[in-house]
């Protein structure tokens, strides 16, 4: 079931070791089947250097295990709220990346104050609030994902592909599982650049208008930047 | 005489130089066998490359050596007061790892500012205070295990399974030999996003609520992070 | 065409990824033919694994592709520009290295506070200005070239072969593509030592005859700084 | 001639590289032979990976090449001082590497705040003053030797193996070639943890008895740290 899509996964989930962002088991990665209503992510607790395709978990959108005999990430519950309230988006990333957990435990958007940034984020990446206490006890992880939708409702998630969970980590997504993958990738690179700026100017802003022509030499209408899609 | 322990101790010291926790011969595992009362640690300033299980040095209860040809780690009081303190560990870590080092040396608890910490330490990473001038003279190492246990009069070891002595570095332990060396990883880790995040919010705080469901999620009864131990 | 060239380009672009100054496709180098009046440059958006000497566009200088199936680097525009206004050069490097971007992502020259800077930069790396709005819309690229060496203007662009465009990165050059290599990695090592000192010492300055003598001594009319060439 | 000196100082020279303190030919180490007076050093600007035995150059102590083809390392004149004022060295090194040159270009001393420097170094690694414009023209180089061996007027430079010229870096020196290079390995250790407790908490300082604890526990007339010498 879903065997493609599974080794998509997998893979995606080995990408991020390669690329230095999980130690230990810290990170999983998620893909959607949207006619199938299916996800496959990957099972909690696991470690990278032994998982196979098939220890993949398929869940449903209500997070009820379809096939797979281990238990799905803990996060999972987070990526379906996600699924659900991203209709354009295709896999899910979360991580424990260094730099960009480092700004969601002090609950920090991370600024958009280069082109670097501006390439591949359109905005500053939101950071969720504190959860209430009393939202803590049943729904935690799906509530992380209802918070971190909610700071998209004036921005286009495809734009600005990742968010912060307060005092948790990053989470990035994008229309496949190896693009949540390039976007972790790129957060942990411009969380860090971003830090060291902050503390050699604590007063960084960035002109609007020079975030507008990098994004979109890189994603607008006119785009230049890369090769010619075919 | 415990040859298979000898091998684990080994293994177990030399994960801390591929986890990059030490640099020369910059840190020591022991593991104690309950039953037997002996302890295996690693001979003091002897290069990891060339160490073999042989050299795993025994000692009594009380520091003498019962079997091996080298002088045990000089922290080797350290570990047994813990060992005698903390009935309930089996494996013990010393390390010098650069940021959890580093706190030590600013005198500072490591603050419970993230998921990241609380899915692995229960509460703040507690840090000894100043070793007073007439303790340092016979009784400096045991003295600093017994300032490490006292830390925990209020707390559960191995809950919260690492501590900081005072200007000297980061002790670690666990039920074996091989959690103690996952505890340093995940201590070095926290230890050095704790460092990042307080540079970029000096005012850090996490709700208390937060850590015990990601503590509990991970370790309490109902935990559901990771898969069903059979 | 210009085949030699081509590999040329190309190995100092691989050299960027040896180095650790680039990730995914972050960074180009070109070099220039004086004779032919033409620009070998890396393609846009492609990935450094699967790069050929072939793959690499030949434009002219006023950035017609003369040869090349792909789409030129989109910061081909600057690295024109900085031939033009140098005639001395023959190489040019664009990174997004981690801490000299974050320099410029802090718009603030880098100071030379150290003889490894005076080594190889006679003097601060400058920092252009902000782009205005007016000027973001159809000559960006360009413009950001002839702000980098306006700011040469009382300055040797060989002594000191470096600039950081505010908000977005580092431009080095050199007399050839494997010179302006050399200078990429220099200036990011200075970068990271001057951001620590900074950290350390926010007053920091140095005797300008330091500065002379250490950068004499490598390139003066008496340099006695390595073996003498033949 | 000195064959057997040279291999050494050649295997010194590469081993800054595989520790991480040397990239591009920043770098040197000398060792000197007492007896004949006679001190064997780098090549000024040479490739750590095409350098043999055979390119080490000789020197007597006023700096004259007595065999060899190559230019010796621009610092010689630094070494040879270094040799004449501490008669007890017999190896001196010379890195920029990062976190103590960044400590050097601070102009500042690296306090003695934990025992992983006072394991090596007995007392904070003293800080050069900025050398006066009138000094720079002709004997730059030894003069640095001077102010260096100047701050060890009341200490010994054997239990405190290491100094940092300000505004330029680290030089370290041993009983042996080897001896140094170790000392510059965790020079640059116990800066990089420095910076990082310093930026913790600024007002650090460490009890003098538990630095001479640590001192003596590796170096003392009691040492018990490490195995008995033979």
């Amino acid at each position: 079931m879903l065997e493609e899509l599974k080794e998509k996964v997998l893979k995606a989930n080995l990408d991020l070791v390669k690329n230095g962002l999980v130690i230990l088991t810290w990170g999983n990665v998620s893909a959607i089947d949207r006619e199938k209503g299916l996800v496959v992510i990957k099972p909690s607790g696991v470690s990278y250097a032994s998982m196979k395709a098939e220890d993949m978990v398929v869940v449903d959108m209500e997070g009820n295990v379809v096939e797979g005999a281990l238990r799905p990430s803990s996060d999972m519950p987070t990526h379906l709220v996600l699924y659900k309230r991203f209709p354009q988006i295709g896999g899910v990333v979360h991580t424990h990346s260094t730099y960009a957990t480092a700004w969601a435990q002090a609950c920090l958007p991370i600024p958009n104050i280069g082109t670097t940034h501006a390439d591949t984020f359109h905005q500053a990446i939101p950071c969720t609030d504190e959860i209430p206490a009393e939202k803590l006890e049943n729904s935690y992880e799906a509530y992380t994902g209802e918070k971190i939708a909610d700071a998209f409702s004036n921005m286009n998630p495809l734009h600005t592909p990742a968010a912060l969970a307060c005092h948790h980590g990053p989470f990035t997504w994008g229309k496949t599982a190896d693009e949540a993958v390039y976007n972790a990738v790129v957060l942990e690179e411009v969380a860090k650049m971003a830090y060291i700026s902050k503390m050699l100017n604590p007063k960084l802003e960035m002109n609007p208008d020079l975030i507008e022509k990098h994004y979109n030499r890189k994603h607008g209408a006119n785009a230049y930047y890369g090769q010619i899609k075919k």
